[in-house]
């Protein structure tokens, strides 16, 4: 039998409610534990885990939402890249170059991600991510102490104040984090992901560029259009919607490290801002620099803001570019059925060869949860106080989960629907010849009012346009073949 | 050395940025597999897991933000209640009893959260729920042919379709799994979790009812109150949150199941509905009863919306009553410094001694989350078409999340902060007893105008109140002792 | 030749920007005014309008928005409520009687909206109302000692403040005006329209119980149901918006009036709260009461925000109904064409005889902005601090103009949409009978992957079901037509 | 007596509730007529106004939320620049020299405001805006006709349709419309008056920058900075806020114009998308451009979604600024009290002498709204369908009030606050001197952990730091002084 239980979920089945607490009584009893200390006193902690006594107090005072709350990876991932480039700095400054290199060795470990277990932090905890920073000092300083072959716990040779925090404060150094982090996020996954949505709609619109459909404004039947011009229009949105983006980074690129407390650089050196960004650029290879104003960088965020809000703007993008291929492809026999869209997997359980636009369906609720953090970042944005916002692990696990959403969709709306559209050419051209809207190219032949004639008599009538049109006696059969030619009105005269 | 890898995470690490896959290749290789079927084919699902064909499809074709966007455990547990009930209704229509019976027990350890690591799939999936009411039937099936000694994958004698989803749709399942999610974390989490805040709050505003304070309006100096009176309101905004969620219970009371695939019923027997939502309210403990129109139950989430209405209105509250006690407690000497908080944490990694109002600010950034899902749900709810709206995992997602957060957070919040608040006396008592409000006091007895010019020639001049009001001749100094007593302020006359 | 200038819009045309200056330096030189004073000075104020100093002083130092922000005329109108009931308790504690009646008659002018035009002040004044209180004071003031014979300004025998407000502050009139406007609009002018609608949508239900029409689930065809019940759907979800709607009003009915200042009720009487909230009630015809606690009153508004979450669930629900009923009347070739909505207007000024859903265009617009608008009342109840929420006015605003929009554009749908709406019998039998999905009905009698394999062959060749069916060999053309009824799926069995 | 009647608001006094309808019977009864004409048949319009049968339709059709709800003016104006560019255009493609003149001057009256009374339609019309174009085009037909001497309705010797509406469809016209508008008013309006915030924030840093106070972070006591450092965080906020907006400008300057009814350009001529942006360039001065893509311009508006995201982070920044500084002036006795700000007003009805931050108030309500907008917006945003979205008039509502509350705002901000604000620089020396976060200066010298205990036996036993930490023997007197001078504490070492 295979029964099993959940490790990663840890969870406690005494309760009618799920839970997924951080810290688990029944688990910790198998356990061995350090001892760690801070200022308020000592604690145990897991032996094998490398964090200290204020990760550990963190974990016992905020039991919020356990484990898929924990503060994202990216996050945790830049702390390392802040904390080599610290300790880069920091040499030149007279840190110890064996306690330098072995952070350094320590932090690569965070870049790459393989002390994410150390990490068992959440988002709702201090609003200044102190104790995800000290999570940082913590582990660093216990994997490079292990590196150098010290004692875990004793702080020494390597003390997560002294040596990780050098020159630093949780205040500069968690927003430097934000930033490292957004930035990292939209420029290896957001950008590459909405730039082959854009390449496979772009190859769409031109497969498509010779399919003569007829437009829908208001829902209603209106003058004809290329189906490769109505993908053109999704294409430009993506294009606009990149361009957003990016636009977007030039002020993320700036960062708050080297204002420490409040914004004065207190306690660091004249000069060590500018170096340690240059020291996270040449990590990252990304252009960032220190913030022209630290006191703007601590206190407010309305660069992460600003980011979310044109992932906000892609969000409305994609919505409507979903919205539309799933009303084009919705039938098979009794919606609008111009596009096939690929069929993924079984539609329902009760209806058998049902066939849903699922992947619009993952697309759309993406965009509804991207519009919904849109509001919350605002929300924490502008609650800051005096010398810092306290709403930054919020702020940057929206625009995190903002991120990885919109391209993961992305990149699975491109490869599991939109790369296989097929255009049902029998069934666009059918109701494209039916539609009264053609008359609109009468326009300027015989004026709109009688051309609004043509148009109504044969609705009211059930008749083609060109019978009414006859019928009316406003043109000739030949003056209608000539001049109510849907390839000529798919362009200006 | 105790280097150590995610399994929970399941990181990648070839890649620069984060990447929590749900489907890892690499530890693929390492698995057993079984072969699985639905309609579309075969597919190979890792030998040790019960899930079957689609939901390993699923897995594959929505690989969409990792395993922290799994669907809520709720809402798992919710799926136990259901099928467990619907196997219960079903026997009485002809379902055979021992295929029936080890349903239920499969049910009942999906129920009891045993199961949990059998549910991979992610919120963002088909946007009816389909593949996690599959996966439901699927594990069910499987745990239940295992228990009757079956071959896993067999579907004999238990079929996903035929048996566990007998009479039933995901299109009437998922929304009845919404409902009884919401009902279950609502009644055992969110209520509990608010009354004990409201408790500790209320035992607040009672020890603290005989502390004369100033009051504050536009920030500036009011006239005065006691420190009890002060809590009372946040008791009382309290109090009107709990009255405001509960009655949001009426209308998640109402159950979809039996509507099966449009609200028809199709497919099911007259009478299944009433009964099985009889036989969840039994399974729970809960009032649940049949919904009066399956169409509306399907075709739109308006419930949910209303519900999460209500938390957003808690969120309102409780971001209210956070700031005002952080505010409260601000200094320790140049804040307010009116309430001492609790210590429960270093405060700052480089400004030693720093205490900081960390449980104000959890709450605070859960506030700010709640009121983007606020608007999360409102537009997901927007977006429904014809019989079926399909942004039902989001809805769910937002309402739990929600709901655990605010629970916990309040849960924290009591434990961590409110029942330690001590109040400052002698500093309430300094600040009151300078403010020139208390002017207000000599409105009735030397008019407006008079009581105006005493406040503003004492503000100019930085004197008492009483030196400013003698100076005027407005009162003797036995009037004004009499008059101006702080303690005939707070109450009518 | 008619040239005309806008008195309404007192627009400046020298600027390049559109202006509605509040105050126009141009139409004051052709003015005559008259002196007023509050504590601050003397002022010049128009003499044909009763406000006083601090309504001017406010005009001068708010000149933000225009006439169209000024403070909406319900709330004005609860002024007059107010004033009236103030003045109706404060003569049983000893207010001059002849002083008291004619504050009585001047507010009864102010409640029948004969006085707007003295009401000039926008919304974004102080935030705790105080300045639209004083307009109030002061129009009531001056109009009661005109009524009296006296002269306008000199306060006597009248004076704004010790007889039009008394027992009263800012901080608890105002918060009042709000339930006071609130309740009044939700019950005189939303609840009727709300359920003239749903109405509209009942007839319809009924008219349409007997047309069978294909149900659409994720857009795509599925199992067959009445168009009445499609349209039962509306009404409950109508039903419910009411029933939300009016489950806000009880916490709307507490009024703060009595709080004072700062909730303590100084320089009020003890049971003038309970007093005035009875004369209120009377001249209302509401059932308001005395608030449980002021200093939650005067603190906080989430009954505000409760009420407009109501609000934002019902916007909601038109939402969804009135898409569905443009996408059902879309067409009138190309699209679902099920149904006909009524033709209200040309559709197009270049598409001749184009007709478009405009009251749905107009009703869904309309939810657009209430759903924004609960963002606003959100960030606006969650900023209050202390003793007092300073968004008040926004608060409001947003409240009245959402019931006001939602009313508005619900009678207008009605009106000029539903009661028009026509079934297209013809279309909608013929693409029903042309659905696969009829294929459901098999599933019990074939089994699901049988029937999946019928609608599968069917949808790859284009042919009926039946044809697929027959030629499966699973069924008997007899067995088909039997088993594939349309009138046997809309309900159970 | 001056009884009077509200002209502006057109009231009907019968009803209970407020009612400022748009189409009054009782004043329609006093007017003269004459008969307009559409498509749809013969209606009476207003003798003394320009609009014809199409306006009168959508007035009687669309009573939704009265006059306030009007279309904004920027847009009435906007569509003046766009009717006169056009004919300008069609002048050299034939269209009649006096014709075309006569609609120049008609349209350069309306681009002044001249007819502003002549457009009554309300934002709740049809989602396309064409009733709007309409009201443009029957406005400025007939008032060309006037000018040429002609009858009013007789569209001779100028249509509205063949002649002002000539090469143009509402489906660009109305987009075209709302990029004019918002361009000119966020050039004009906004961007001028948050540069004057802007300065006069530089002006106040400027002045502070010899004030040494302390910092707040957490809203706790922190190191020191100056004040004219903490306004130079606000300073650079409104920098990048203009950058902010003036980088959305970019894709604001692409005009719709020439994409006719589906983008194609049908009915109209090659080239003439190109001229007509040029000419409106022309007109404005501003480096107007055709759009690249026609079909994305009338089908989605996301540089609408995205400016207004702009907005909301300059409303995100000015909530944070805002609340600052009225925090900062809180008191004058029981607040934090480091700045006075202006007295601009009687604060409270009740409490003499009380003078409250009205403008921080003013303008947080302001922020609080445009935060609402920006969910209406995205909301209307993400809802267009195929070739047009039609929720355009909400949206260009929204963005132009949003412009117009936040530079009124910042206007009065600026002028009625920020230039007025004092420091006090006595009490703000006076509480930096007693915080105890000075210790941070001794930790490198004493190391943190003795620093920490320092200011934890000062803040224990409430002594100053300097007696505690000589208490402790960690420093001497001497070494005291030289270390914790806050002069040095303001920049890095």
């Amino acid at each position: 039998m295979l029964r099993t239980f959940t490790a990663a979920r840890q969870l406690k089945t005494v309760s009618p409610i799920s839970s997924t607490r951080l810290f688990s009584a029944a688990s910790a009893a198998l356990q061995k534990f350090r001892t760690e200390r801070d200022t308020f006193g000592d604690l145990q902690v897991p032996a094998d885990k490398y964090w200290g006594a204020q990760t550990q107090r963190s974990l016992q005072n905020f039991d919020i939402g356990g484990v898929p709350e924990r503060m994202p990876e990216p996050v945790i991932k830049a702390f390392g890249v802040i904390k080599k480039a610290a300790a880069t700095v920091n040499m030149t400054y007279g840190l110890d170059e064996k306690v330098g290199k072995a952070i350094q060795q320590a932090a690569d470990e965070v870049i790459h991600g393989k002390l994410m277990d150390h990490f068992p932090l959440v988002v709702w905890q201090t609003g200044s991510g102190t104790q995800s920073n000290m999570n940082s000092n913590e582990v660093i300083s216990n994997r490079a102490i292990e590196l150098l072959g010290g004692e875990l716990g004793s702080k020494n040779p390597v003390h997560p104040n002294d040596h990780v925090n050098m020159s630093q404060s949780s205040n500069d150094t968690f927003p430097t984090a934000m930033h490292v982090a957004a930035v990292m996020e939209i420029h290896h996954r957001l950008i590459p992901a909405l730039t082959e949505l854009r390449d496979a709609l772009q190859a769409k619109s031109t497969e498509f560029k010779d399919i003569i459909k007829i437009g829908r404004t208001h829902l209603q039947d209106a003058t004809p259009l290329t189906l490769g011009q109505e993908f053109s229009g999704y294409v430009q949105q993506l294009t606009f919607g990149i361009e957003r983006v990016e636009s977007s980074l030039d002020r993320l690129y700036n960062l708050a490290q080297g204002g420490t407390a409040v914004g004065t650089g207190i306690n660091t050196r004249k000069g060590f801002d500018v170096k340690v960004a240059a020291a996270i650029a040449d990590i990252t290879g990304l252009p960032f620099r220190t913030a022209p104003n630290k006191f703007e960088a601590l206190a407010a965020h309305d660069a992460i803001v600003e980011a979310h809000g044109q992932l906000n703007v892609v969000a409305v993008s994609l919505m409507k570019i979903a919205n539309d291929i799933r009303f084009l492809g919705s039938g098979p026999r009794c919606g609008l059925g111009e596009l096939s869209l690929p069929e993924n997997e079984p539609g329902s359980s009760i209806m058998p060869g049902k066939v849903n636009p699922t992947q619009c369906e993952a697309m759309t609720m993406v965009c509804s949860q991207v519009m919904g953090n849109n509001t919350a970042v605002s929300v924490a944005g502008s609650n800051g106080h005096f010398e810092l916002n306290v709403f930054k692990p919020v702020l940057i696990k929206n625009l995190t989960q903002s991120v990885r959403l919109l391209a993961d969709a992305s990149r699975s709306f491109t490869k599991n629907c939109v790369v296989g559209i097929k255009a049902n050419e029998d069934k666009i051209d059918k109701i494209m010849n039916e539609s009264l809207m053609l008359v609109t190219a009468l326009n300027s032949k015989i004026g709109y009012d009688k051309a609004a004639k043509c148009a109504k008599k044969a609705h009211a009538e059930g008749t083609t346009l060109k019978e009414s049109a006859l019928a009316l006696g406003y043109v000739t059969s030949e003056e209608f073949d000539l001049w109510v030619d849907p390839k000529k009105m798919v362009y200006p005269q």
